[in-house]
């Protein structure tokens, strides 16, 4: 038993005692959670009860961004030791699937993840994780940065799946969390200009902080004007980031994108949306999409901890876990000035 | 001025004197038409007077599938020699552009095809092209054979996008001649097993007299199931090339992939299309799209001399220069058992 | 206890009772050993004791490419029944290190490979092995040619670290049985042309039985040569293959590919080799090297099942288990005529 | 007829008037020349005589690299108008070559290469050019950075043969001007940390400028120690960039090489180098090679503008026109404290 953030059903929250697996098996670190960033499937599990198929049908403790330091190490282990500090990637593959031996463990159909159901997430002052799924801070990097690898390593992702070369002109299309992510990931992955777009210009303002970030208000001018003044007429940005999921952006991504050029689909819509899908034939466009990540939690942790990208501005507010609740019900609100809202846990 | 066969509006054609390009530059070869294939595109603008923004507004030679013999080389052309057998790339770039120095000349948004208004097609005895795109034909290909290449290279570059890994296994979606040609394309590139699935059994069974193209009739069999028992139910095919442009057909798309699976669209549909984007990113697809061809002529005449493909069946019949229009009534009529009809110039 | 075709020390072989490793894990199966092949490096090991740093220091059983049947599986196994036709990959990697999380399993540090110092191979009636390492045979595929899986294999790794695209031309140096492996599957992952050179009449003429492959003997006329006539004199091939690791080649290697083209390394020179590395960065080469193989199994028996193979003819004869040594005896022989040679388990 | 820096043989160089090449085609621009650096190959010729088999056998104008402003532009030239402050790609491949139409035209047999013998350079204060190799200068760079593009090209070749992804680990052997230029283009283009080594301490403290560099030399300290270090005993560095042709440093290239890592060859070999194929074998390892640079050149461009390179370091001393003889002089006494000697053209 122990004291949890507990989803009991849509819209009900509770800190509260609760059963959660416990055994350390020779593979595993015991980690002290030190710090949990809510995300956007937490606060939408809490609101819905669902995303897409996974129903919150029992309780379930939410969170799956967190950072913290292993406090005892399975048999078998040799890459971490008591005391180390450490983030953890929140999904667990079968290590002998078709698709891990590929080296696409993030796509195994039998992956499980942190707070989705019917999964506990990490909201709780101590979890067991397998050791390779558990990776070392260096020093320079804080927990509260730590607990940021989470959802850095998707713009990551997206990164790395765009195959970036260095000096591509970028567009990323939503100034979310996770288009803020992207942008930041391709500026230290050797983009030249990153464009960033949004019609909320709170948002737009975060990400002016960065240079290399440049914003376009899509309501005041149209993403595509942009990308001709810098590109020419009859060219465009080399890679696409779409990270709004709005139905409205997906006619900008293929008027804005060069010929020959990549799009990576990092938002997801609600409901299927409508693809001129000739429009990234007639340039001959490649396509990628991004569904969380593999791979790429040490090369989040190598940009962090070397200065390349700094995500200390987008931690909006660290809550007690006491006020986890509160911190939850903030989320809820959407503040748009807000990016990433963090608990601390005790101890 | 030369006899050629003539659009000269929506629904009517001609078979008339006209005056075509004529001047032969430095770089350039002059080229006696042997035979034309007919495309579906040449049907269409015959049909219809237009393919999306591409208008027919004058008089313009149609076809652009063609293979001859070189009548006169120009001065600095060193590659041809007067009585080579050849094939031409329809589509002539500005070698020096954006798009052209990065390989990518298919993509140059300068440049012109034949048989795409306004530029005039091959349908007439003599052209003039640039030896660059200009292909010799080895002993061991006819000149029916030669005027297949150009469609037979749209299944290369779909199997050169679709990054082929030896004894991957493939959906094809759509058995018209592009799917065809891509199949086929795809069988000679390394794959294992091809499915190809339609509606039309006439086409099916054209598709079926292929060793190792394995036919599925979507009215009979749901393709997930076909692909079910191939591959596991929690499996995929490697690669689906989806080559129908019919609506219905994208949901097929994502349902028989495999987890980090490739799809490659050649099929161009009408309209914009229904995406189940969040299936694509499920499975973390990768999309590649298809515009015409660069750099796989060479790649295309090498399968088929060297007898990986056979491409004779599907030559459904030919006709004289002098019933042209005959021809391209027949294509009009879109009979299911016709894959390719051509057009034997005379001389 | 079991009976074993064992290496007791350089050049000392035994046919006797010996104690391997015969617990089944949970994911686990046993396989009864119905064909094994014999490989140059189980004769190296027999007849000079050691490869490399590998040294045989103690008693232990050869052989490593094995077909059989399944006689009982782990708690876990799912992928795999009793009475499964099945091959094996030899090595058994740690499946959540680092080199495997990516993918690449086959060159994990912590790798144990099948008759590889201390590792006991599989020249006995029966081996426990992993089913994340065990495939399935079709029935179209024989137990002799589910043992030639493994030798194929090391070409299919090849081929796709050529990353070949449909109509290349290749050439392979060297028509060993890995330089005829290579060959074929270079041939059936979409080659045009192969080339395969070497100065041994008897090995070329098995080579010159498969259409497709066009054979070089390099005491008769340069590669460069032959290469020019097809290529032009200023080009090349597309694709090297290695596979002789004899000094003298390299050389050949630099001047046969054409600018931007690939050498894949797949033959192990004995010692540092002197490289014309200017002459490769003048044509701005690729290099790739294979050691091993790694997700390949299943695209191997692919093409072995979809006849695009044909394995039968380079076996070139069959021994029953009781004269192994003979076997072994007569592959140390190294008769030209000799491609693979392959031991027959009792029962 | 005008005035030059003139290699007249081995050992000779003048400040004199020359014939130059100066028709303006209509797709050419004519350049004032405002800043040529010096390169090693220049000072190369001038102490040799030759590069390879490259040989000075007539007067020859040296210079490769410059900036300068446009003043006249071809009849059918519209990228670039009077004024424009430019950079000039040096090479000048048959745009529609077999080569070119792949997208790599450095690799094009055609290529001309200024100051390569027979081809005149550019240190003259006019020189014409194809307008498709002459790329603008934006306002934030200035004509001494716009005449580091050339050597920083070579780079980000680096750089993009790599594949480098967000946070790699590199290595770059060698600190003299290409090494340098290598490092700060991984560094640019998402590298975590880069490891410089070399045995010269002058060289290295001006590497040690830069944040992000981290020298070794290798007097002190082995570079395998420093990886080990870094990456763990039995991992290493992602990529390794060969940059000092030096034949002592390929086994430092293997041994510190990750598992399944890139090894990009930029530094040129006087001799062949003794090569240890296995050991890149056993890691299965890409080699990649680079000559010169194809499609780079905006994204040199892009990072310096965008403020992600800082190359003004490195610029050692600039020389007036009228000591040219004095700069070369200098350049060939080898300062090791001199990365780049750039010499300013009149008015």
């Amino acid at each position: 038993m122990a004291q949890a953030l507990v989803l009991e059903r849509k819209g009900e929250l509770s800190l509260r005692e609760i059963d959660v697996p416990d055994v350390l098996g020779p593979d595993d670190v015991r980690v002290a959670i030190h710090t949990v960033g809510i995300c956007g499937s937490d606060v939408h599990y809490y609101t819905h009860g669902r995303i897409g198929h996974f129903i919150v049908d029992a309780p379930m403790v939410l969170g799956h961004e967190a950072s913290g330091t292993v406090t005892e190490v399975g048999s078998r282990v040799t890459s971490l030791q008591v005391g180390d500090r450490v983030c953890m990637e929140p999904g667990i593959p079968d290590p002998t699937s078709r698709a891990s031996k590929m080296g696409i463990y993030n796509v195994d159909p039998a992956v499980t993840f942190w707070a989705t159901p019917p999964i506990h997430g990490c909201l709780t002052p101590s979890v067991v994780h397998p050791a390779a799924f558990t990776y070392r801070l260096p020093e320079s990097v804080s927990f509260a940065e730590g607990a940021m690898v989470e959802p850095f390593a998707i713009g990551v992702q997206a990164a790395v799946k765009a195959a970036l070369k260095p000096g591509d002109t970028c567009l990323v299309t939503g100034c979310g969390p996770i288009g803020l992510m992207t942008a930041l990931a391709a500026l230290a992955s050797g983009a030249g200009t990153v464009f960033i777009s949004d019609i909320a210009a709170p948002k737009l303002q975060i990400a002016g902080q960065y240079k290399g970030l440049v914003t376009l208000n899509a309501k005041e001018v149209r993403p595509r004007d942009a990308v001709s003044q810098q590109c020419g007429a009859d060219w465009g940005v080399d890679v696409v980031f779409e990270a709004s999921g709005f139905p409205g952006a997906y006619d900008d991504v293929f008027s804005c994108i060069r010929p020959g050029g990549t799009v990576v689909f990092v938002g997801m819509p609600v409901e299927k949306v409508p693809f001129d899908l000739v429009a990234a034939q007639a340039k001959e466009i490649r396509m990628e999409t991004v569904f969380r990540y593999a791979n790429v939690y040490e090369r989040a942790i190598a940009l962090i901890s070397s200065g390349k990208v700094d995500l200390k501005p987008l931690i909006s507010e660290t809550f007690p876990f006491a006020e986890g609740i509160a911190a939850f019900e903030r989320a809820a609100s959407a503040r748009p000035t807000d990016v990433k809202l963090q608990i601390k846990l005790p101890g």
